[in-house]
């Protein structure tokens, strides 16, 4: 209730903060057999590890991840997965000089007007670090998805002005450089553009797109469950996430009905579409498709500029925030994106089985 | 679970198909002792009722509300409110050739993926009128908000490609013209273009904006409840919106940090800040300026225009739909976002009550 | 989350008071496919439904109920079933004398310490009366459970002192007398003892038990949703139950574990027990033997006798109750035990689809 | 949803399995502010930890309790608490001989059956050891309610045919004996009593007695949420409970309603009851008086006698359980009755924030 347990049958909840001993997830609900171990899941992680390149934090972290348990002799076995990753870096001093102020676009004036007080060892609950536990649960919903040809293409596709060119579009590119760009002139002319914005003591904003190709027909629930409305819970709970998309986005408020529909036809028996507008979704239920979502990401609040803002005297003060950042947040919360979504659709494959008394006339086989 | 309950405290439960005898909604956790009355939602049902222009639906509603339980004596009990609206023009004959067709840009394919079959008669649960039920929750949502202060602003922002102008933005003007647009101008520049679109038959995509005032800092919880997170699933969950922002929305991905960044200042004693590029919240939690939600809608997937599409033998069709629909959804979905928005910020608000021990003490007056 | 809405994936929401214009219940999450009809949840209306016999009270209910959505064709479609009752009686002035008081053994004095003030009329929301929204969705879990063998035999165990003899129970019995127990002489015995009860302006507790056969092993979560646990929560749930026993209940507290273990055995093959002390839960989860569960009822607080007791003013009072009331709660509550067990059968058995990997497989066909 | 996770707003997950690395606790929603440390934690666990006496497992663990999030301080910052608890003592070859039987009165059939395999190491999530996990969590709940004078009385009622006699109740004495028996006769004689059991190879049952003073009324919520039928949900959720009751309990089902009501009266002012048969709950809701709840245990499942049971290969076979188990569960599990009344009451509180505007405008300052 308070905000750190995200779905419904397939439920996670991640705890801990930036400069804790650990952090760590607790994945209750994922079905018995899947097989799953430390190494599976350390592919993710490794995806949103700092100290990756020029634009990631200089944070020493190994992000190694342990199984403390639901899983016995390399499968899951029903019960609830604890994940917990160390913090090995935990260098408060760092962050001492923030302690009475209020970063601008950051969370330390709100969490104290909220809770009176806040833990603000690199922001605590609110920092990006607390993602760790997320990507951790939703890698074991990533292999769960997996069993059923279930796979995700997750990138950068625009940095600042810089966007990627469909025409170059390349998936194997996407791991190829620093930025998950699958266009490698569009990866080459962003990492200029952040080198600039980086001496510029400055930040950049960035777009996210996720991809997720054969995912079947019928998940997702009308009204309030719809699964686009899912998504979009879980990826504006990204920190810096703000706006969400699904098909042809916000760019459907300027076509037309019959621009915009996606025709219906028959190949080999099979009902397709013509187009994807829609994003693999109708009516809040996944139509067959591939589903399509678009994020966009604010540039890093913490910036070496000095700023303007007040302390929790309440008094007008200078800031100049030292320690350890990214110049963008976009490229390590690709695969953030990834688990969230995962997350959300592996939830939406467990709820299905009971929709209908024909799926648990199998079961029961009755 | 299956997707028709909304809300943590604050749980609202719709229930009814566009074409069976009633819809309604249920509200359970509505605290005691709000003063509420059948005329107060009838305002809001009113808003979205059809029939109201030219471009709303000529089906012929009353969408009379009725409360049938949890008020006593004017004012809400703290038990579940029960609020119904009769269907009185299930003219089912209307919609008898879309027994067996897919149309495009709707759910009849995938609720039969999902369900095995479906109640095609206008659409089902799946139809617009379903929202009916949202407005009528909502709407005491909003009451109990208005009780602390708290108001909303909620329009169509553009349609197709013409946008209002804030510089002649007149609130008072919403309400004066079909389309709730807050500029005159631009309102009378939609509605000719509409005209066109209808007469091509066609329809047209559009934007709602809603912005919600005098919301105190500290609602919204950190993590998978953020408050944009929640407001993105509310909204996202009324079928034809494809895309969700919040303050600066998309437009950040271009920015850098330091133009993105609200500055803090000392106004009075009180915290402020300069710009409201964050809509309002930070952390996914209210920082005590106005939230400010945007939401793309589709155009009417229902259009009079012929279609190829599929039918549930598998066979291609031509379809031509007939009856009635708008060319815009988005002018009657204004009350939808407002009320979706209402329910998710009065949730916050009492979900705040517990989240540190001062309230409680306050409270338990220990 | 104000205690209205039970159940994770089969939920159901009831509302209504005892004088209000209806009272009902929505059932979302029940499978598409079931046949269902309002005759079929009328049977079980007709078994709660007041003026039977003289142990129940005198007010005039049709107890009709209407399904207004959520059913096609005969048909559950997957989406909300609301359904509804009117409140054909509601003589207010009969409880006209208890607006100010607090009953000994009722909910006013509380409801009022919770809300501030309270529907006094006829009990409110905290009325028996509530019940009958229960039924109805729990009428529909029955015949989902029906689908897969699974039934109920449910009745009245003892009445005061008077219990029944399990060497002369007769299942078709139950039916036969207005007390619902399935031993004759001990429902004469019980109906002689509850005229002199009456005679005398009391009222008398009793016991109801609840058989479940066919439910197969499997159903339940360990830890906290444990299928007793779920059960009790159920069970206790119901206005006037003291008590909540699984299989030997109480009574295990006595023994020594080589009385109290159920010995395995293998039965053509199968896995059988020589005993069912454990009441066919082991771990919480169904061991497929018959689930039995024990209710003890308060005698009806609600005595015609001369009571001690107190106003809202706080000022102490001689209460008399008029009006009508029951001398014994039980035999119309046998269907809501029955009801709510059913409902969270049924529950365990939609939450049991997505248990294991093989499960899924079989329903997605991978 | 897999049933690891209890509770509305104050969310305790727990997860682990006896021969695990470790096991613990997730405990989010629990309001800001509120001081705790280990120190206050380890004082529960010890209560439960085995090793105590003759009565408990030989089995050596020390129980620590760590706190990895959600404390900062010294107080709790509203963010997610995370507990855990090594395990030092996993001697796995202790139950290499249960991999393949079912052991009578254990889960072991139930699991294979849901699952299709189990972590069989000591029980794996079935063992009493899960519950390390709640009394860690349930420690910061009873030191929350302590905040608002709530306190506990939990002890052992009796033991087989030994009870205690209530004009010798002495609540020193309860941490006095090993058995947790407010009556040292009656503990003397109970002791004697388990002597004898434990050299016959065999286990007893026993009864646990939980009393709640000084929770204000007004607590718990009409219908589903009753605070009893909540509390009965979290004492029929720790393993071997068979019945639950609250205050007069099956015995109400002989009383007649003139005996059973609790008469009200006023004493300076204040509303009170000359007798608790209720057990200080009223229509679901607490009356102010003290809450009374009473669970029995059923004995230990693990006998050294041996069994005749059957094998995962469905043979019968003859079985002897070796290693280690205590002959009564209740002494270690009074502590855990504790935590779990106390997670309900201290959610029930929690939820009753939001039960009246009246309540929210205290926090609001409207």
């Amino acid at each position: 209730m308070a905000g750190s347990v995200f779905g419904n049958i397939l439920k996670c909840t991640t705890w801990g903060e930036s400069h804790g001993p650990a952090l760590g997830a607790v994945l209750d609900g994922c079905p018995a057999g899947l097989a799953i171990d430390e190494d599976y899941i350390q592919m993710f992680m490794d995806r949103r590890k700092p100290g990756q390149s020029d634009f990631s934090t200089k944070r020493n972290e190994s992000d190694k991840v342990m199984i403390l348990s639901g899983v016995f002799e390399g499968k899951t076995t029903g019960t609830p997965i604890s994940l917990m990753i160390n913090n090995n870096s935990q260098i408060s001093k760092d962050y001492s000089n923030i302690a009475e102020c209020y970063r601008p676009g950051h969370a330390d004036y709100t969490f104290d007007e909220k809770y009176g007080f806040r833990d603000y060892r690199g922001g605590g609950r609110s920092s990006g670090r607390e993602t760790a536990g997320r990507v951790a649960a939703g890698a074991i919903a990533i292999k769960l998805l997996s069993e059923f040809g279930i796979n995700f293409t997750t990138f950068v596709e625009s940095v600042g002005d810089i966007s990627i060119d469909y025409n170059k579009f390349d998936k194997n590119e996407i791991s190829n450089n620093k930025l998950y760009m699958p266009d490698k002139d569009a990866a080459e002319k962003a990492a200029e553009y952040l080198k600039n914005v980086s001496a510029d003591k400055d930040s950049s904003g960035a777009v996210v797109k996720c991809i997720i190709d054969n995912v079947p027909a019928g998940l997702g629930d009308p009204v309030f469950d719809k699964l686009d409305a899912r998504l979009a819970s879980a990826i504006m709970s990204i920190g810096a996430v703000k706006s969400f998309e699904v098909g042809n986005g916000k760019a459907v408020s300027k076509l037309k009905g019959s621009e915009n529909n996606d025709e219906f036809y028959i190949d080999n028996g099979e009902v397709r579409k013509r187009t994807n507008n829609s994003g693999g979704i109708l009516g809040g239920i996944s139509d067959g498709s591939s589903i399509i979502l678009t994020a966009a990401f604010k540039p890093t609040p913490s910036i070496y500029k000095s700023q303007k803002t007040v302390n929790n005297k309440h008094e007008d003060i200078e800031l100049e925030i030292k320690g350890r950042h990214d110049p963008i947040i976009a490229p390590r919360a690709v695969v953030v994106v990834e688990a969230m979504s995962a997350l959300v659709i592996a939830d939406a494959l467990l709820m299905n089985c009971s929709s209908k008394l024909d799926n648990l006339k199998k079961i029961y086989e009755v």
